[in-house]
């Protein structure tokens, strides 16, 4: 390989390139569940750059592993333990290239933190409202290679909704210049869509362009108890038809799940009672507090009065509004808390998550009594994180060693008879590629591979994942 | 071409295949500028029938054309003039199969006209927004095959923001089952998105799930005057800031597109004096006309006391309301009216329209004294219709033939300059392929031909059409 390191070496100077010494930082993933064996990692620092690393790659067939801010949960940006594959590092492109105020439309390199974007967009007046757990170390490059969710989904979309234009370096080392601040633009094949959730297999995200939008005047947060998650999906259609696009959140905690909080994170207050369900939702409102304030009576009025609803409570703060997100958002933490679980990122229609809940659940504690399902996510998405946690007094690594492969095929098998998603936001990485392979419609698994070839004929953009 | 069509026969009975006779109405456009002649008119009924159509047309290698309400602008949908190519008519397949109230979905076929897909939304109490002139006509397959625009883009995206999913017949006659009601899926490449706007090149759309939206509880429409284009994108920045989301439209007219519709259509009242531009905007409200008119008076005012907005008149009736957009809408009738002219669907930056505007009129009148430009479009998407008319007293038929090459290169550097779309919303189809070829990033043109070869091998599926 020292031809290859010294031509890259030559390109890339001292700063771009880390051979040797402690990479652990790059061989695996935050959760130390992919470690793996760099060969090298490539720090290029423009998209010049990048494409001479490309080359050089396609020159002496070697495989590439393009990292943004390694905080993916399915092993898609960390090399595998062979010490062949290059880790390509996009850290450095970190420019928020420019802003277009009146176009609405922000550039940025994918190296770029989230924060940062979103802080950038801010700076203008604007908002760019992608938002999830970890924005504050991942980058744009990767919410664009795993077209990332998030909390603001409903209203905003996923990353792929809110990218107006992407330039992307080919396998051969061509860069494609596709930034464009358009929103109607029929000159061919979305090629656009096709890099974004490709997880780096079929092109290099070295920039993009991004939709921004109106800061919200004012943003309050309400908790609704439901009795059932029945009457959590009428809550929804009834927010939806009375709040319209105002409606920016609408989070299902399943008792079960705030039960856990009060265990690991007792200082979080909980302002409801035990109920069935817990609802989060979230209006953001274009002209006042109040007005939003008004419009949370109206609605969860009618809510309780028609019977969805049983009881609720609105933000008197924005610090409460905030609180009542944190305790959302803290569930995960409480789940670390717990101990080792088996992770489900599953989305259904709306209209079959309660059938699919109720015949899970069912079917776990008839398999093993005590299992305990966490269950919360975001339903206005139809998107459920449905984990399972070990009975209490059983060891979580040997509940994992021992079920989780029954219980995927259970939770699997349940979604895809509902015509749902068992990857709804973290991608497919190495941990479902197998599954992926076993459940996708083998139509559009050929059409994909015929693809991959067609792009990267060599096979060395993240080989092993997604395909 | 006997046991093909024999074949053919046998498979799809008399009903599906049309052989000899009149086959005008399969064989031209509706603007009869793309007549061809077709080898036969297959129509099946069925996704199944569409497959066996494909397999045979592999097997015989036949090219195919496939066709919707063959409403397009492009010469997409028409076949050449060979005698060879098969048209697939896909007027028989146009059930709504299903609507999924809870989930906001609906799944129809790809001959579904999308009046009838509105009116079964309407029917279900919702609301789907895909608006466009040839609604009555066009089909959801023809839409998606082009990713349609419209009027309700600014809210609501293109066709293909509306989509969630396809049934789509592959050149090798197989069946991808992609119909899904999801928000969110990220398990592998985004082949939904490479199918539309792919002008069936890539393969036969025959069923979609589209999203749906509540229907807004009123909606309002306003017409204001404004000196400049400037001062048009400085209204549409405080629109988008005050209404948000309830902004739902954003047309601008010129002064001499609005002189046009006076001279060809007088009946139609025009209740602002000449101003330079004219905007029509409209608010969807969740909550009430009485709220939508507050709304309008607060922002207009503001407007105009900010020195964007001249005057300004709020529809006074839900009348007057469809009054305003029957005028934007009259505007190509008074073209055709007064003939032939030189179209451009072109899409730009926001921030780059005026600019664009400015060079470009002043170029044209420097070029061809007394041209006449009809300008309008919709401004908030960056898409205008910047139609070229000849001088008083040239016949337009003369004025084509002798300067619309170069006026198309004159708009189209322009265009390009500013990084913007020789085609917004009509697509590519026969007309502008050359264009196209001239115009587009070299690596996307590469990255667009390896994909059209991976998915359309023998090159059956509407060929010399978009590459």
């Amino acid at each position: 390989m020292t031809p290859f390191l010294d031509a890259l070496r030559q390109r890339l100077g001292e700063a771009g390139l880390l051979i040797g010494g402690d990479l652990s930082a790059y061989e695996s993933d935050w959760r130390k569940r992919y470690p793996g064996r760099a060969l090298a990692v490539a720090r290029p620092a423009s998209t010049a750059e990048v494409a001479a690393v490309l080359r050089l790659c396609q020159e002496h067939r070697v495989p590439v592993v393009p990292q943004g801010g390694n905080t993916g949960l399915v092993g898609g940006s960390t090399p595998d333990d062979s010490g062949g594959q290059l880790v390509l590092s996009l850290a450095r492109m970190k420019r928020v290239r420019s802003i277009d105020a009146a176009n609405a439309s922000l550039t940025a390199e994918a190296g770029c933190v989230l924060a940062d974007v979103q802080a950038a967009a801010a700076g203008a007046g604007l908002l760019f409202p992608l938002s999830l757990a970890a924005e504050g170390s991942c980058t744009l490059g990767g919410n664009l290679a795993t077209n990332a969710g998030g909390t603001q989904v409903l209203r905003y979309g996923n990353a792929r909704e809110l990218c107006l234009g992407l330039e992307v370096v080919t396998a051969a080392g061509e860069v494609w210049q596709g930034l464009s601040g358009l929103r109607k633009d029929n000159t061919g094949y979305d090629l656009r869509d096709l890099f974004i959730g490709s997880e780096g297999t079929l092109g290099i995200i070295t920039a993009a362009t991004m939709k921004l939008y109106p800061q919200p005047r004012d943003r309050l947060t309400a908790l609704a108890a439901c009795a059932s998650l029945d009457d959590a999906v009428a809550l929804l259609g009834l927010a939806r038809a009375r709040a319209g696009d105002a409606l920016t959140g609408f989070e299902v905690m399943s008792q079960a799940s705030l039960a856990l909080l009060a265990r690991e994170l007792p200082q979080l207050q909980q302002p409801l009672g035990a109920a069935a369900w817990t609802v989060l939702l979230e209006l953001s409102d274009a002209e006042s507090v109040e007005h939003a304030r008004a419009a949370f009576e109206g609605l969860l009025g009618a809510a309780i009065e028609g019977g969805c609803v049983q009881d609720a409570a609105i933000a008197q703060s924005l610090q409460q509004a905030l609180a009542f997100w944190h305790l959302r958002e803290s569930i995960p933490l409480a789940q670390a808390q717990a101990g080792l679980n088996i992770k489900h990122d599953i989305s259904l229609p709306v209209s079959a998550v309660s059938s699919f809940v109720a015949e899970m659940d069912a079917a776990l504690a008839a398999y093993l009594p005590g299992i305990a399902v966490i269950n919360f996510g975001h339903l206005g998405d139809g998107n459920l994180h449905y984990n399972v946690q070990a009975p209490a007094g059983v060891a979580p690594a040997e509940f994992l060693a021992a079920h989780e492969a029954a219980i995927n095929a259970k939770v699997y098998d349940a979604v895809q008879r509902r015509g749902g998603s068992i990857s709804a936001e973290h991608g497919i990485g190495r941990l479902k590629r197998e599954e992926l392979g076993r459940r996708k419609d083998p139509v559009a698994l050929g059409l994909m591979r015929a693809i991959k070839k067609a792009l990267d004929p060599q096979g060395l953009l993240n080989p092993g994942r997604l395909l």
